[in-house]
């Protein structure tokens, strides 16, 4: 395991690894969920947490140059001191660093509002596989249009094409006001009508998708009432954030949107969001109380997310009988994550039908954890030959020795 | 010229000029100010207007598929019809494609808002330099982390990598109201504290520089008073839109912004916010009116705004003796528009001293034109040997025979 301190200390670990013919793990703070940080086959680990400058806060741009090793509270921490916020969030964020987070293009919670990892950087410094130290828009403008989009390229490369040493990211203005709601609907596709009017309200910023079984596991689990009596099929978690009228906002969704919406629980406090919040954060705590628990992450269209929730449950109880399995996610990107709980290690082929349902309704076998080790399997089935023989010459060309994370999201 | 009428036929001219060694320029609409689609030494222009395809627009996921060949005039027609909008707005829409639009990342009027079009991109088809279709993320997944962002490194690739064929976009909810406002200010420094203060305002979607020797050019120039009274040394037009209070919004951020701002218009109707656009739309227009206009589209840090404004004057007198200047563009993103009229042809090297001196400033030569045939010279001063030979690179892996638009970007 090295740690370097400096980009400089980066390049010269490039160099050695060139000459001597040696992979490199970029690590950070190891909580990706693909493998993507985990060495193989005697690869050396960087570990990157050394790089931890904060930068000054930009109050004019709104933006701030981190280093690879600042991890996600870190950042969130130094952007509230000027009264700014950043537009990801995670579970991991006392862990997870900024430069696994854009080496894997995070998404979380803010997505369908803020986008993921790669909207939130302008600028980034890395060591290629070539030893080339590239330095582009490092004073963070909006707008450069001088050449192809470097940043957005390492965004989401897992590692494989270099080794990202500092950013420049884009913040926001800390929100005034925070409003939660919990809306009862009939089902999947009332969830997705809901959330097009939902989207009309400037403030909106999460759309979860709940259902009625994960609920009630969750409320047996934690020894809560139902948040909606009766419980309906299906809920939407919904979070305005802004400076409006976030109740009069979410109000005329609610009028418009008629008796689509069943029962309605609001919050316009912490306490009561956080106490909504619970419904959808304890669903990964009450997978993992019953059994060894197997994760898909996917996402799907929106117009098929009615057919893929339909299908799922029969598909998995005829691989893993009795499994308890919860779907929920993220409705407003379509990024659902599917889990099953078994007493054992065999998921009986559950996650591997899952996967192909998704990819057989036009959907992704990977929404934001990426492709790493686990997934390199599904790759051509997802992207097709030409676009995987197109990402190959890419990595040739910027990681000619394949010494950049070997392995990892394509083929070695 | 070659004008097909499908994807399979685009490929088949890619096969034809591997085959015979020929260049091809891609063209769109034409309206590209950076000589990109214009051939130079035998290439053949492939015209892309006959891929006009508008396909359905998914109310569900805010999101349609269009073919390189529709114009903006045209998606914007499209989607209003589904009480939708689409994010970039530019004056040559009636003729500019989305294809070349996607090729170029055009920016526009509200990139501070919703950032230009790489940020409308989620999934595109393309032909590339290899000959290989490539098909990224068609049915338009929000969150799909399966490899390298193909979209996004072709979207601003000028045509280098391959030419693009369809493009699924992300669409906005049409805004239910608009407000714009005129704020006189006593600089430039001034401005950019204002600019601070109205990013808190949720429905900000302008923010548009001017100064006062522009807006009295202006108002000589179309026979209108002055739209505040005094003139002021500056003033930053404003437009917000959105669902929300958005006069209640502008009036908080002027009672924080307190005596920074001198004097202020407001207008929340169609006319009378056409009224205050005027003043800087006729800018471009004033400038021809005064010679043969030459250009420097510059992106420069917001904090060195103010010095670059004061030392633009003095540079571009000493080099073009007595020449109208206007200043002026994107205060939001730090983009503006240089433009310097001549009785002749030769500006004495004004442009050129202009765009050094955004260099120095930490700015970019190209904020939103491109690269195109006139700034190729730029390009290594801009991004260095690094990154440049980093582009090359790629350029190589998706282009080995060079044929697709070659002397454009990167030196041929």
């Amino acid at each position: 395991v090295l740690r370097p301190g400096s980009t400089a200390e980066v390049a010269a670990i490039v160099r050695l690894a060139r000459t001597h013919h040696v992979g490199l793990v970029p690590q950070g703070g190891n909580t990706g969920l693909v493998g993507g940080g985990v060495p193989r086959a005697g690869e050396v680990v960087v570990d990157l947490r050394r790089l931890a400058r904060l930068g000054p806060v930009d109050t004019a741009s709104l933006q701030v140059t981190v280093g690879a090793g600042v991890t996600l509270a870190a950042l969130q921490r130094h952007a509230g001191h000027a009264g700014l916020a950043f537009a990801v969030d995670l579970g991991a964020r006392d862990t997870a660093t900024i430069g696994g987070m854009v080496a894997t293009n995070a998404g979380g919670l803010h997505v369908l509002r803020h986008g993921a990892m790669r909207a939130q950087v302008l600028g980034l410094e890395a060591v290629l596989g070539t030893g080339d130290i590239v330095a582009a828009n490092p004073t963070g403008l909006v707008k450069d249009n001088t050449g192809y989009d470097l940043p957005g390229l390492l965004c989401g490369s897992e590692g494989t094409l270099g080794i990202v040493t500092s950013v420049r990211l884009r913040l926001l203005p800390a929100p005034a006001r925070v409003v939660t709601a919990l809306l009862g609907v009939d089902g999947v596709a009332a969830a997705v009508d809901a959330l097009a009017e939902l989207r009309g309200c400037a403030g909106l910023h999460a759309a979860e998708l709940l259902l009625a079984d994960g609920m009630a596991l969750v409320g047996r689990h934690l020894g809560l009432p139902p948040p909606l009596d009766p419980l309906p099929p299906c809920a939407v978690l919904v979070e305005l954030a802004g400076d409006g009228d976030l109740l009069g906002q979410l109000g005329a969704a609610l009028d418009r949107l008629g008796p689509v919406v069943r029962a309605t629980a609001v919050a316009d406090d912490e306490a009561g969001g956080a106490r909504l919040w619970r419904w959808r954060e304890a669903h990964p705590e009450v997978a993992a109380a019953h059994g060894i628990v197997h994760k898909a992450d996917v996402s799907i269209p929106l117009t098929e997310l009615p057919p893929f929730v339909d299908q799922v449950a029969p598909l998995v109880a005829a691989r893993a009988p009795g499994a308890p399995l919860l779907v929920y996610g993220h409705l407003g990107d379509g990024n659902l994550h599917v889990n099953v709980a078994t007493a054992g290690d065999d998921d009986g082929g559950a996650v591997d039908a899952v996967l192909a349902l998704a990819l057989d309704l036009g959907g992704s076998v990977s929404a934001e954890h990426g492709i790493g080790v686990a997934k390199v399997s599904w790759l051509l089935r997802q992207r097709g030959a030409a676009a995987v023989r197109t990402m190959a010459a890419l990595k040739a060309a910027l990681d000619p020795d394949g010494i950049c994370n070997p392995g990892v999201l394509l083929p070695a």
